[in-house]
């Protein structure tokens, strides 16, 4: 049992061996001591149903994962510079799901490091060292990637190779914009940021983009401007880098978040998912590209790509394909799209529900016509749902857009659940 | 059975799937398939005595570190937002292996993960820019930490924020210097260092070193260097970081390298051995410093101190406390030592025996009075010895000295089969 006392005691504890600072979920935080499938155990006994974890991708604790981890682990664990079959069988494996441009991986440990590696890629292959980035975004903690994230000033300040443009947001469009003016609105700004790194003398290295601008609400992008953003980046000498590390591994009900544009990207990176909580990522590319790049440079990862990432990695490939994960995101999360949208004419809150496969936002809004955000709101609900054993979180540029993200083997029944709790709490906020 | 052909097959299929240019060992790559204790198994059945792998350090496999995994990872893996037990419990033992003064501990996945983060901390608290590094060394893969990568150039050159120091080289020692004169003509070039950066008006935010100064082929620091370069490097405002990556977790027959110097580093980096082959990484420091660097910046790691990570973490501790690894590195390794020496005397070709704990350094020269190093011959005793059935390689400023670094429950029996085998090869090179 968890009382109130053991939190307390809990959280000075991770203080004082932890400092402040580390960012703890809710008002009250959670203690958590068991996981399985959807379900989450406190350790007062309490069952969460998460609607928020996206990297144990497969469900907690997977039976299959944990019997590839433990099976390997207790055979062989080196790195990458003895032979060793599993880091071919899994590429093979991996690469077999991208367009035959994206034919050669690199493995590193973390998202951050696969975005750290491939900035170098792009820049080693262009000449050029200028990227631009949205400007309500994150793409990890490396110093290098750390100037990317809009979303928090990085130590020392932004260098002068990085450029930020306004993320493609339809909801909130400009001057009440729509479709292909729209698209043409936010490629001005693309336009801008390549002619002002060409005014610095700066040569673009690329464009970074999570496929669906996920850390910045998830907007409805406006059609075409994926494609002619991309366009613009490659004119100018630059590559298209896609951040796949929330997007991908089915997430969107797609295997990738680039599908949904159309635009395969020149340099992708994985993550989160990808070893379903087991630290493994990857730099996926054209095999031009990544050996000019090592040509360059020498990079070694000593766990990436060992015998049990890559096993743990292939057990949550084949638990995707073999349990009809994608297919099931896209249609477990066409349903609750629906449901969702019928809370938005329940609730004048509601200002925009968004989402792809089982990826959402709602956008809490004070008034529905000035779509004013209402960040206190998307506060409180996300606490009360916490109280009634749903775990979900918020994002957005106004921190009101409610983030909701279950692993991928979310049912319709837990959507029932889901959707009648935010319903009540909704109601009350 | 693994034959050659087999092993081409898997080279050109590497090849394919992941590029040319990741680096294999050996002229006969080893294609292994199981690991118990100090032993590798490869796919022909062949076995291998493991003097290289410092990441295994409790050995190949052990029951107990797989058994903390597989019950963690069977049971829960999230992240650190919410609460959970086992990253208080792992960081309390580990803290408690240090200097009262290194009171808290930022986890991540890799050792590259961690200095690039050190880095920060260092900048933040400093208000600097300026490092200084060896110039034979290096210290990670992210984009900045490769700028202190001296043995391979990063890409876009280094920046102004570096200076390399030569290495405290007591072997190759200039104009024949020893003792305190010695360490006096290498403090010479870190007040040198310090001054370049001061003219340039670039603050210092830092020295980063190995302890043990492993890549650069493992020197006997001359006396006084240490605490001289350090109290030169505080006296300018910087922080002494200090990469117990190789250096740590009993590898030197202490539990951290700095001991040796009785210099306590301000911030301190651990990684490789830390989870046994699981990716796990921190950064120790007082906590003035890590909680002063996170009111700058949001620094939240997905993987980094997850419960699994931690289990595996603690069992790692734990084993090494009772298997009384610490003391077996010094036991054993000073024995080692000793027969390496006697080998000195017997082959001309070895001009110098370095190590400390189970971490040794063979230097092999072409002329015992001229110390004209002899890289061919260290890779023909490091490719004999593979097919000899023993795992080893080579380092240093000049790839002519023998790196070995066994599991730390390496016995003498080992060493005797080692040693002979040694022996053998080096009476034929």
């Amino acid at each position: 049992m968890t009382s109130q006392m053991n939190i307390d005691a809990l959280v000075e504890r991770r203080e004082r061996l932890l400092g402040p600072g580390n960012p703890l979920f809710y008002d009250e935080p959670v203690h958590l001591v068991r996981g399985e499938g959807v379900w989450l155990y406190g350790a007062d006994g309490k069952q969460y149903l998460d609607c928020y974890n996206n990297v144990p991708c497969v469900g907690h604790c997977h039976p299959r994962v944990v019997e590839a981890l433990c099976k390997q682990a207790a055979t062989l664990n080196t790195h990458t510079r003895y032979l060793h079959e599993n880091i071919l069988d899994y590429a093979e494996l991996l690469l077999a799901k991208f367009d035959d441009s994206l034919d050669r991986i690199a493995f590193a440990c973390t998202g951050s490091e696969a975005n750290d590696l491939a900035m170098r890629i792009a820049r080693t292959n262009s000449g050029g060292e200028g990227f631009i980035c949205t400007n309500s975004t994150y793409h990890g903690n490396t110093a290098a990637v750390a100037q990317l994230s809009s979303i928090f000033e990085p130590i020392g300040g932004y260098g002068k190779n990085v450029r930020m443009v306004p993320w493609p947001d339809s909801y909130r469009a400009p001057d009440g914009l729509s479709g292909e003016t729209l698209a043409d609105f936010y490629i001005k700004e693309v336009r801008a940021a390549i002619a002002s790194f060409q005014a610095d003398g700066i040569k673009l290295a690329g464009i970074v983009l999570c496929p669906i601008f996920a850390n910045e609400g998830l907007p409805n992008v406006p059609a075409g401007y994926m494609s002619k953003a991309i366009e613009l980046v490659r004119a100018a000498g630059g590559y298209y880098i896609a951040d796949e590390v929330q997007s991908g591994f089915g997430r969107t009900g797609e295997w990738w978040g680039h599908a949904a544009s159309g635009v395969v990207p020149d340099i992708l990176t994985l993550g989160k998912p990808m070893g379903a909580g087991h630290p493994i990522s990857g730099v996926v590319a054209n095999g031009a590209l990544l050996d000019h790049y090592r040509q360059q440079e020498m990079y070694f990862n000593t766990f990436g790509g060992n015998p049990v990432s890559c096993a743990v990695g292939q057990a949550v490939v084949e638990v995707i394909d073999s349990e009809g994960l994608v297919a099931n995101a896209k249609d477990v999360g066409s349903y609750v799209l629906e449901k969702f949208t019928e809370l938005k004419v329940k609730h004048e809150m509601i200002g925009d529900v968004r989402g792809s496969g089982l990826f959402f936002g709602i956008d809490l809004v004070k008034v529905r016509d000035s779509k004013e955000p209402a960040p206190e709101a998307a506060g409180y609900v996300v606490n009360k749902m916490r109280d009634s054993g749903i775990l979900m979180s918020k994002i957005g540029e106004h921190d009101n857009v409610l983030k909701l993200r279950p692993p991928l083997c979310f049912s319709k029944e837990n959507a029932d659940l889901l959707v009648s709790t935010l319903d009540e709490h909704l109601a009350a906020a």
